[in-house]
This record gives C-alpha cells, structure tokens and sequence, in this order.
C-alpha cells in the first residue's frame, strides 16, 4: 500500500461552488473548534449514505431524509455531541440548529444537511450553535477547508483530506473517524431509523452531474472503501457520507470515471481512518481468495478483520496464521483448511497447508513493524475475492474507551 | 449473581467409577504440569460437544468420532500445545498418544478421548506422552481431580471446579477457559472440520445413564452456559466438552433432573470463565427481553456482548447506556430505540426511551465496581428474551494476547 498522509495539508486548493468555515461553539468541553459549515453558493446535486444501524441520530434521520430530493446547499457539522439515543429534544435541537443556518444562508431549512459527532445520549445544546449561525455564515471562504477539516474531528490524531481529478473536474475529501469504525452505510430501508456518529465523509466535486449519477457513483465508492473496513466492529449511529457536485467546473465525467475518482479518495479517507484507529499502530490489509464467491470472500475476510485475538496479535508484530486460520474457521464458509496458504507482508508463512517455519515468521515479523502491510489468506482455488482493511488493537484502544465520556 | 469461587477447592469428594492423575510431561516450556488423565474402571456412557469452527484440532477430529459410539474409557488432555492447524503429522502425533494410553490402560484404542490446549500450528511432541503414558495409568487416584484440574490449565488464572447432586448421584465438572472464549459447540455436522482449543470441560457423574440421554442433557446444559458467553468473541478451534457417566451410583436420574444438574454445573463453571476472561475485572449478565422472540433477544445480547466499545466501558466502569443501545441497534433486529429500557446492577438508567441523569448513573458506576452484576436492556414487549455471560476488556487482554506465543 501507498504511504498515508498522517497530517493536514498546508493548503488545501479550493473546490468551484464551494465555501467553508469553522469557529469554537463551546459545543466541546476542550474549547477546540467544533461547529463547521460548508455551503455552495446555490442548491446543488447531492447523495448520502447513512448508518443501517437500528439506533441513529436525530441528525442523520434529518439529512437522510433531505438528501433524497437529490439538492441540498449546506452541510453543517458538529463535533464534541453526536445528538444520538436523545429522542424528541434532539430532533428539536437539530431543527433549531438547521433553521438558524438556513436564515442566515437565505436557504431553504430543507436544503440545510446536519452532521454530528461526539458522546451519544446526551442533547445537542442547540442555542450555542443557533447564536453563532450568523457568525459562521460571515466566516464562508473558498480556502476554509484546513479549518472544517479540524472542527469535525474528536479522538482523531490527524484531520484526514484527499484529492482527485476527473477530467478538468476536482475531488476533495474531508473526514473524520476513530474508533467505533465499522460502517455499513446504506440507503434508507424503511425498517431502518440512526444511532451515533463516529464516520462523518463529505466529497465535494466541482464536476457537473445529475444527482442519480452522484448517488450510484457514491454507493460504488462507499462499498469499496469504508464499508470495507473495520476499527473495532461497532457500527455507529451517525455515521455519515456526502456527496455534493457544484458543476461550477462545466466537466462531465461519466459515472464510471466518477465512481473511481470518488472511490480513489474514499480509500484513501479510508485507510487514514484505519491507521488513526484507536490506539492503532497499523493498517493492514487484508486479501482473501479463493473461496466460492466474493460474498463467501468478504465474510471471511470480515470475521478475520474484527477477530480480536487477530488484532492483538498483529499489534504484537506476531506473524500468527494459527490465529489467521481460526478467525477464518468460525465464518461459516466453507475451505479446506489444510490447504490453505498465509501470506504476512509479502512472506509466505504457510504454503497450500504447510507451515514454512520460524525463519519465514521471523522475516514477516520485521516486515510486520511498518505501518502498512498486506495479509493475503489463500483458501481455495475459487473465484471469489475480498479486500477488507484493519487496524491492530492495543493499549490506547483501551485507554481512550475506558474512560471516554470522563 | 451469587459469588464465584477464584480458587480450587481444598479437596474434591471422589466421583465413583472415576480416577485422575497429572504429570509434568515437559509440552509447556514452563515446566508446570500439562498431561491429565481422568479414567473410568471400564467403558462407561460418554457424550460430547466440539467446537463448530471449519477448523478443528486433531484431537476434536479424533474424539468427535469417537464419542459417537456413545461409550469411553477414559480422556486424555494436554496444555501447552493445541496441536491444531498441524494436518497429517498433527493426525498421527494424536493417535500416537492415543495408543500409549490405551496400552497402559488395557483399554480399545477408541474408547480413549482427547483433548488438548495451548498454541496453534505446532504438532503435539508425542514423544514426551507416549513415555509417560504408564507412568500417568499408574499414578491414577479417585483423590486426583485436583491435580487433573490444574493441569488442563493454559493463561487461566484459577482451575474451575463446580459440584451439583442429582438424587444421590454427583455431577462434577471441571473447565479451563481463559482467552479465545465464545464457544460455539455443536454435535458434528457433515461439514464442519475443527480448529484451536482453549474452552475444556469435563463432566463426570455417578449416575446410571444411556448415552442418548447423556448427550440429550449435555447439549441443553451447554445452551444456556457456555453457548450463552463470551469473552472475546474468538470461537476456538479446540473447544471441548465431554460428559461421563459410570453409573456406580446406581442412581437414575430422570434427563430433566439431569440436565438441569448439568446446567447447573456449566452455569457455575462458565460464569468462572468469564470472570476470568484475559485481563478481565467483571463477570456480567446481560439481560435482553421484549423482542418478538428468543432468537432475536439472543441475537441482541451476542452483539451487545462482543461489543468492544461495551466491554471497555465495562472495564471502565462507565454506565454508557448509548454503547449498550448503540450496539443493539446493529444486531440486526427490530426494536423502538426511543421506548427502549436500561437498568445496570439494579439501577434504572434509562425508562421506557428516558434517560434519568447524572444522579442514577453515578450510582450505577458505584455498583459496577464489583466483580459481578447485571445489565437489563428493555426493548419491547414481546416476550423474546435471553441471557448471555461477558467479560470487560482491559490492558490485560492487550498484555496477554499480543505476546502470547514469545
């Protein structure tokens, strides 16, 4: 894998259609900026994928709604309270909180999306934010990115920002994640209402597309990107993906060059959000083939992903395919074990079911040090393939967990 | 709960029919004792349950076949070395053994069980059992399950012993269990093959029974004990269960008297797992009702039990009730996250969607700091409900599993 930037760019360059601003709302008890806005200058194309989890915030439910009239003008952000498990207060904060920027943008409320991370259960102090709206509206500026980019953040090490072209057109991505990463981002089933926010996505594009296209070209990039990995397992309840196309760049890609220009950020954004794991060391990612089907594939890379004793394991440095194997074991998909092949960091440790001994383990051991390596698990002779992305879990994992809402 | 022993008991009353012994047979590179024998007088009625994990220990190959007879002598077990992950030489490394004892034993090599712990992807050293086989027929005592207890142990931080009559019959079970914890024991299907061992229970009784009613009693038991837990989520690839019954006690219990003796044992024996889960501070029972069914309520509490963000607020003592809603929302069930209930070691935290504030919460956090407790989570009211065993996770998860094969 690439090397991933662990730090904000010095410039970020503006993205047409699009303004940005960040300021302190006292919505964060550490006084670091925490309410943030980005606004196009008119309505224009958007998409968004939100938690399937059961329990989700008054926020998502809002924008999830929104969203689908394929336009919106604004996202406002908060970090610091993800509004979440907060009932009919934190549905009339939210409102509160959209009214107030939608006055003070001359926007429709509807066409105002809200995002919110932080501690779950407790009210987003609307006032705060309804007070600054104006406020955040004067401070809209073409090169405010740097700045939202740091007000979303909460037990980020690193803002996380990623760029690309398509065509004359530019992506930029903006995100936060850290810990409760594990998102299964959807569209809205009507079984499904939202929970806490932990990954919070926003692609600005100033490309010209319609907002179907928008929409497929994210659920493409999504799928590829952060519904395929996992940081500790726990889907968030606020969790949140954006797209919004300005078309202020008059380019017209087509939806193929879309979805893997968006889907080239978001695993970008994605393998940054794995490396800031909580307490994570290191991104590992993980290939399985072999097996019968890329669902079989993906199952079994999933439940390698999220083994804790995997996890420990690869924060140890300890080339442990016993565990690798195990993990894979308990999936409920079908392979013949004892013909399976575990690649560590580009060393083979076990070749179609034999153990290839200390001297290989020690070499993958060293290599396992970097803080970006690839595990490939062979299970069979099958086409089905899977690429998942993990992070190894260790002390700062329980030190901030343990004690995070103190 | 009611208390849970953290240490052997000063002596175990003999279970008729029945004799034990253990030996340091050098398979543990610290030199404690690691080969354990319990022997009936002759064949006696034996039923088991094995891990359902696609892969599977040489030694849960071998005795899962065997115990299909439905008759054994006597179980052979070994820490220190899981001889899973091994293949063929791993095969005959277990009939090796298996053999030796049979020999020593004047017993059919297939009324010999086995079961071994420890590390993945090393062969059993057979050598060292085989030499000692006649030496561990010998020393063969009634007065022995003590030793045998502690033998079988791996990072366990106490041996597990839990006693329960049946008329005037005894059930006396003995376990290890202590990392890789969430059993998933099943009978053999066609399909399954096993993995890498660390649940172990042995339960040995003097009353008369068939082997269909054995295995009938077993299986229940195990559902509402050992297949109701969990400590990390790690289904093992050597995860054992075995029941023996002599019969000298010439005492017929009915299989609803015995199975609930035998559910009372695995309860006692799985809550002492579970408290001494790797680094774990607290055993707790969580408690989901009011889903449409069981399945669904279990479905719940496995989510909410393998939760990471649950288990270090556990460790943290932190009343997190938006964790413990948070990971329900994602299991997959449907329930009204706004009507939900949540009540921890006695406390109503939240009451029909309300959370009732600062006051309750440091209560609730006053009451997590002891060893034992339970969380009632409230979604419903149907009539689904289930009970399920978990652990905190702590730096000593961290500590013992990122370095425990150096």
């Amino acid at each position: 894998m690439t090397s991933i930037p662990t730090s904000l760019p010095d410039a970020i360059a503006p993205v047409a259609g699009f303004r940005f601003s960040a300021l302190s709302a006292g919505i964060r008890k550490d006084g670091r900026i925490d309410l943030a806005l980005v606004a196009a200058d008119a309505p224009v194309s958007a998409a968004g994928l939100f938690t399937r989890n059961l329990v989700r915030a008054a926020p998502v439910a809002l924008s999830s709604a929104r969203v689908a009239s394929g336009r919106a003008r604004a996202v406002l952000v908060n970090s610091g309270c993800a509004n979440a498990c907060t009932g009919e207060p934190g549905r009339a904060a939210a409102l509160a909180t959209s009214r107030a920027l939608s006055a003070a943008l001359g926007a429709a409320d509807d066409e105002v999306l809200l995002a919110s991370t932080g501690v779950i259960g407790q009210v987003l102090p609307a006032a705060r934010v309804v007070e600054r709206a104006d406020e955040l509206v004067a401070r809209l500026s073409p090169e405010g990115a740097r700045d939202f980019a740091t007000a979303i953040l909460t037990t980020d090490r690193w803002a996380k920002v990623a760029e690309a072209r398509v065509g004359g057109a530019r992506v930029l991505g903006i995100a936060k994640g850290a810990g409760m990463i594990h998102p299964d981002l959807g569209v809205l089933h009507a079984t499904s209402s939202a929970t806490h926010a932990t990954m919070l996505g926003f692609l600005l594009t100033d490309a010209e597309v319609d907002a179907g296209t928008l929409s497929r070209a994210l659920e493409a990039a999504a799928g590829s990107s952060f519904n395929s990995m996992s940081v500790d397992g726990d889907t968030s309840t606020n969790d949140t993906l954006v797209a919004l196309a300005s078309g202020a760049a008059r380019e017209r890609p087509t939806e193929g060059d879309l979805a893997a220009a968006l889907g080239d950020v978001c695993g970008r954004l994605a393998r940054s959000m794995a490396l800031d794991g909580e307490g994570a060391h290191h991104v590992v990612e993980l290939l399985v083939s072999g097996l019968s089907d890329a669902h079989a594939a993906r199952t079994v890379a999933r439940t390698v992903a999220t083994s804790l004793l995997v996890k420990t394991a690869l924060h140890g440095n300890d080339a442990n395919w016993g565990r690798l194997l195990a993990a894979a074991g308990r999936a409920g998909v079908l392979f013949d074990a004892e013909a399976a092949s575990v690649r560590i960091a580009g060393v083979d440790i076990v070749r179609a079911g034999v153990a290839l001994g200390g001297e290989a383990e020690a070499e993958a051991e060293r290599r396992m040090r970097e803080p970006t390596y690839v595990i490939e698990l062979g299970l069979g002779t099958g086409p089905g393939r899977a690429s998942y992305l993990t992070s190894d879990l260790g002390h700062g994992y329980v030190d901030v967990n343990a004690s995070y809402r103190s």
